[in-house]
């Protein structure tokens, strides 16, 4: 694990070398997702199965591709006690947490402004959904519960899920989780092609509102193009973690989430930013202890290697400006008072403050969404949230008397922009 | 214009040919966008002076592709009476309207669970934002209002203007709706070019965290490139307004509505859903007339003939099924209690309601923002508004004795995703 020192002003230098000059997406992936997303959406189911045999290695066809209830229960049916018991318990945090957003995010609005007269916006849930969810071996009940949870607190109607998998083949966990979030319908594609069916419509897959979660690069690059046809979430790119530790922070903790977050895949971004030299060297040395021990050693040492750096910087301020200029999808405060610290933190998917609040607890049961902005992405965008779930309609109710006072005005800027018939609907409304 | 009846059940097929088979891109207006996109992107400033001499015709360099202060100074003193009062108006309108957007936008929440644990949301706004707005002879000086405004009320700290003008020929009245909404610096590149550089940053141009404001359709398609790279608002189509009318609605002011909106450009949709045949006579006979009247009756009259239609529905319900299928960008109610009915309204960008609430005073004065979803992009978008320019972050905050409770159960979650290392992250906090 490297030990990088920033030198005055060249934080933004550190940025670029550790997310490299990867691109998001080369141009091969994209090439390559056109295509399928162009065949589907022109060929339908056809082009759905055709796909899914080619690049998954199973054929489906318009009877077996969405899961049937009876699947649906055999594969519960193989649920083991634990799998019912953490899938039941982090599915009750999730709701209980995003109950509280949609508590915290005040629905509808008013500005009465007397006469009759008001504007505001009203809050709707969107009505069809599409879930994407990795399949086969790695395959994430958590992330389900993660996308469905809050659709379903937002009032989402209809949720669907796509994943995909051999016929016969669901995994219990993945039902139970489907099941617990009010998932009602399942199709069993993945790919390019599962993102082109939810985004066009297929006779069997119906088409959605917008589609949510992660995915590999063709799925990403897919959920790109079909951006604009469909709402999409976010554009996932490699798992990321930040640690902000002071002298007094316990280096083998710091290590244990560096690994933790490192075992992910070899693009993994695993990170500490301190401004203690001895703590730095510490850290590369549990690190390496602890590494030895680990199950995916060569995957998580391979982050490491390309992605892993403890940086020393001037100060705990220096460490605060270089996690917002990277804008981590994880950021830790390991610091005397992370509650206080709180405030410098501008752009990051989820804080996680002091050592009681690990990030694998954020991955699974502490009830906040663990589908977060990768890729410095956190500059504008936000955690998954009952917020993607929703949109606002404007509404303007004026009385004649309102419009007498300000509607009118709206003819001259009309007319200072060309538009004569604006004008003319207003003017017709002298009447009134 | 057209007079369409339902007959039960076609209703999608109605909104289907309406909308036709338009791409909102096609390949070669894509495929043009992205080789500038691409250009901007490796040769930076070079790249965009060479794209805007080519495709604007004036050629820019370092000094003056930033309007200056004293050319905005001379822009301003250019400023006729009427401009400066009809922008100064709308602009406190605007303002006002998205001050109240914010109230009912509460922000940061938190879910206190005792014993000194939380777990919540903090919001923040976005640092950089870049305003799109056209230039030449159709700039729109209420688009800098609509787009800016919301943004400075919610703390942007700096919002750029990009707009197409040759040196020393900024237009008054956009010059004084940048400095009464806080834009500090204008950028005077158009075009995917000016898309571009917003996105990836030139040695003149800054990067952006946002895009938004509204283009032609290489605007739009650069706009759907750079996605992933910023954040973009929405991809604009053509405007669109549908009126729900009842028996008693006046025939006169819907015409007059219909063509404020035809008059857009060609593509525009201009659209009344109303039970009452005698009423849909009366419209199509009214829309005659005034079109005759009116300056720009070429472009009104053809967009009429391609996308304007009255459409005689079974009843008020089918006209309310109708519109939500449509999810048109503006939508008036002219029917007996609009108030009343807006709980029937599921997807539309902006609701009028009753006859002192006519579109054109939406698009310039009413205060609630212009910048719409369009294409049938309400059923998942809203409004341009203050949480465009906002984002979220999660925080977690546990108490060593909640850890205990429910943050340890992460680790069976982890293990059962195959993931030891997260587990381990849990396992080495027993000692807290």
């Amino acid at each position: 694990m490297r030990i990088i020192r920033t030198k005055g002003g060249n934080l933004d230098s550190i940025v670029k070398e550790i997310r490299g000059g990867r691109e998001v997406f080369d141009e091969g992936i994209l090439g390559t997702a056109r295509e399928i997303v162009e065949d589907v959406a022109a060929r339908g189911d056809e082009a759905l199965f055709f796909h899914t045999e080619r690049l998954d290695g199973f054929r489906l066809d318009a009877k077996n591709v969405e899961v049937s209830q009876e699947e649906m229960s055999e594969a519960l049916a193989g649920l083991t006690e634990t799998e019912e018991e953490v899938i039941a318990f982090a599915a009750k945090r999730i709701r209980t947490y995003h109950e509280r957003q949609m508590e915290g995010l005040k629905g509808d609005w008013r500005w009465d402004e007397g006469e009759g007269s008001f504007l505001g916006q009203v809050v709707r849930p969107l009505k069809r959904v599409g879930i994407y969810a990795p399949g086969g071996l790695a395959s994430y009940p958590s992330t389900v519960l993660m996308a469905a949870v809050p659709a379903r607190t937002a009032g989402v109607e209809e949720i669907i899920l796509a994943t995909p998998s051999r016929p016969g083949a669901l995994a219990p966990a993945m039902a139970r989780a489907a099941q617990i979030s009010g998932i009602k319908r399942i199709f069993r594609v993945g790919g390019a092609q599962a993102i082109a069916a939810l985004a066009h419509g297929t006779t069997t897959v119906p088409r959605v509102d917008k589609i949510v979660g992660p995915g590999n690069a063709y799925v990403a690059a897919a959920k790109k193009l079909v951006f604009g046809q469909v709402a999409i979430d976010m554009i996932a790119g490699p798992s990321e973690i930040l640690i902000i530790a002071d002298a007094e922070a316990d280096p083998a903790l710091i290590a244990a989430d560096l690994l933790g977050q490192a075992e992910h895949d070899e693009l993994a971004v695993a990170l500490v930013a301190t401004p203690s030299e001895p703590l730095a060297k510490a850290v590369a040395g549990e690190v390496a202890r602890q590494l030895a021990r680990l199950p995916r050693a060569q995957t998580a040492g391979a982050a490491l290697k390309g992605q892993g750096a403890v940086i020393i910087t001037a100060d705990l301020d220096e460490a605060f400006e270089l996690a917002n200029r990277f804008a981590p999808e994880h950021l830790e405060l390991l610091v005397a008072e992370p509650h206080r610290e709180l405030s410098r933190v501008k752009n990051a998917g989820c804080v996680f403050l002091g050592a009681a609040s690990p990030e694998a607890v954020g991955d699974y049961t502490a009830g906040s969404n663990h589908i977060l902005p990768t890729c410095g992405t956190a500059r504008y965008a936000s955690p998954l949230g009952v917020y993607d779930f929703l949109k606002r309609i404007s509404v303007v109710g004026l009385s004649p008397r309102a419009f007498q006072r300000y509607g009118r005005k709206a003819a001259d800027f009309a007319k200072l922009e060309g538009f004569a018939g604006h004008a003319a609907s207003i003017a017709i409304r002298d009447r009134l």
